[in-house]
């Protein structure tokens, strides 16, 4: 087996982890999380989103935060963004890169965002055009593409469809996202095979959840197909806290610990990245799921 | 890649997992248990362990669980057995297939077995010999192949040799153990290099802890490698009941959900499978390691 010899990670727990939290995380733990993690090493780092503050009381200090965290040179500081209100809220904030997302089931997109996926388009277009207008990058998430809670396996041509639609927009990057954690290897090879067909690898990236236990097993195959880019989040955050072990995205801690092992350089500085997850564990007061760091604080 | 159409679990929670619970489970459970498991389409279970009752109390009824639970025909009954006196106990109680075991790491096997390597050679040389006299098969297993918490990395050549011995000995299947779950796909790949060149595939099992949550991966490249034979525990357990997240054995609930999501047959009915599991989760009174198990309960 062939493995890349480098790798991206993109923490994205501050945001996908901890929109998942019933209770609220002080701003000044939010930033004290960020600016650990921008010391860890980490490139690039989600840190807020900018949706209705009625949608997502958890996060509505984005402002705070964004404007809060002491940036560090050479760290991409991202936000996602739902629509016009939260672009401005996000260029005002001085935000590094745009995240936008949709599904590629009608029923998940109809439930999250409340429009048909041929409404969304539009609404996209103009956020990622914007975004380049004011010469920033933007990152375009795809949901369920393995899998919907609703209509359950995705036609690979529906994912492809929208795929190509946001990249014809503008976006950067897509992250390919598991959302339910159902994906296996075999769907990701077979998935993997048909878009590194049309889309450089350079420009994906995998956003695996851990609900089923798979999330590395799906990297380890997407790594061998070639993709140098994943999501993961500190500590496995954005579980559900009612669900034990209904784990969030890969915990960033489980994937530095196996591709270091493995002798694949990602530039993170794992003591630090374990302790970032200690901190917020303890701000949170229970268990977090990522493995790696149970051990350690079981040693 | 190519992986394997069909793959054989042996499934060891009755025993590699009950033996680190704190609490008695009642002999009646444990039947109940391994009943439930033999229902489910498993072919090889681990039932218990004749150790002297002193180390390990929680299975300190091994004599009945193994005469009082209801054995299906084609299905192995396998015990864990560490001395002659425990070898009576394991033929008096008629079970199928005798697993002897030892350590690569010198220090490890001091500490686990109070002998040194060289000391242990004979005991389960007594052990196989008379097991094949009674023409039943034994099977091996090492523990600490890929790291010791004593000695750090084991010397590849050594685990050679422990594994050369107890072939010699009469084994008729080699278990290599990732005892404290610290493998990645990186070390797993490296040592199937050397050992396919020397061990058949369908001698080899992989015993793969999901400690730092690299199992499931660690299976992938076994099975890319060729390996078709996998040690798992139900519900994962065997994790320390004081470390959460500290997980035992990788989960059979999550092996099956990536296997057969990967079209790969087990004969194994996952329902049942996951039935057993929440049976045994209930009478352990707290929320086990596996995912799929956890994502199961919560939907």
């Amino acid at each position: 087996m062939k493995w890349p010899k480098n790798i991206t990670i993109k923490e994205v727990g501050p945001r996908d982890g901890l929109q998942n939290e019933k209770d609220f995380i002080s701003t000044e733990d939010k930033i004290s999380l960020i600016n650990q993690l921008s010391a860890s090493g980490l490139k690039s780092i989600e840190i807020t989103s900018f949706v209705n503050p009625k949608w997502i009381p958890t996060l509505s200090d984005a402002t705070a935060v964004a404007t809060g965290i002491t940036k560090v040179p050479g760290v991409t500081y991202t936000a996602l963004v739902p629509n016009q209100k939260g672009l401005e809220r996000a260029f005002e904030a001085n935000v590094d890169e745009v995240a936008v997302f949709m599904s590629t089931s009608e029923t998940h997109n109809l439930k999250n965002i409340n429009k048909s996926i041929s409404d969304t388009f539009p609404i996209l277009r103009n956020l990622v055009q914007k975004t380049l207008a004011v010469g920033k990058p933007s990152r375009g998430y795809v949901s369920t593409v393995f899998g919907c809670p609703y209509e359950g396996p995705i036609d690979i041509n529906e994912v492809i469809r929208v795929s190509e639609t946001l990249f014809e927009m503008g976006i950067n990057e897509l992250s390919l996202g598991d959302t339910i954690g159902v994906a296996n290897p075999k769907q990701v090879q077979e998935l993997l095979e048909v878009f590194l067909k049309r889309f450089p690898a350079d420009k994906l990236a995998m956003h695996f959840h851990d609900t089923r236990g798979t999330a590395l097993a799906n990297v380890l195959v997407s790594l061998e197909m070639g993709i140098t880019t994943f999501d993961s989040s500190i500590g496995g955050l954005g579980g559900c806290p009612y669900a034990p072990g209904a784990s969030g995205n890969v915990a960033t801690d489980d994937l530095l610990y196996m591709l270091h092992g493995m002798e694949i350089h990602t530039g993170v500085d794992q003591k630090k990245l374990l302790s970032a997850s200690q901190f917020i564990q303890k701000k949170i007061g229970r268990p977090l799921p990522s493995k790696s760091l149970q051990a350690s604080t079981s040693q």
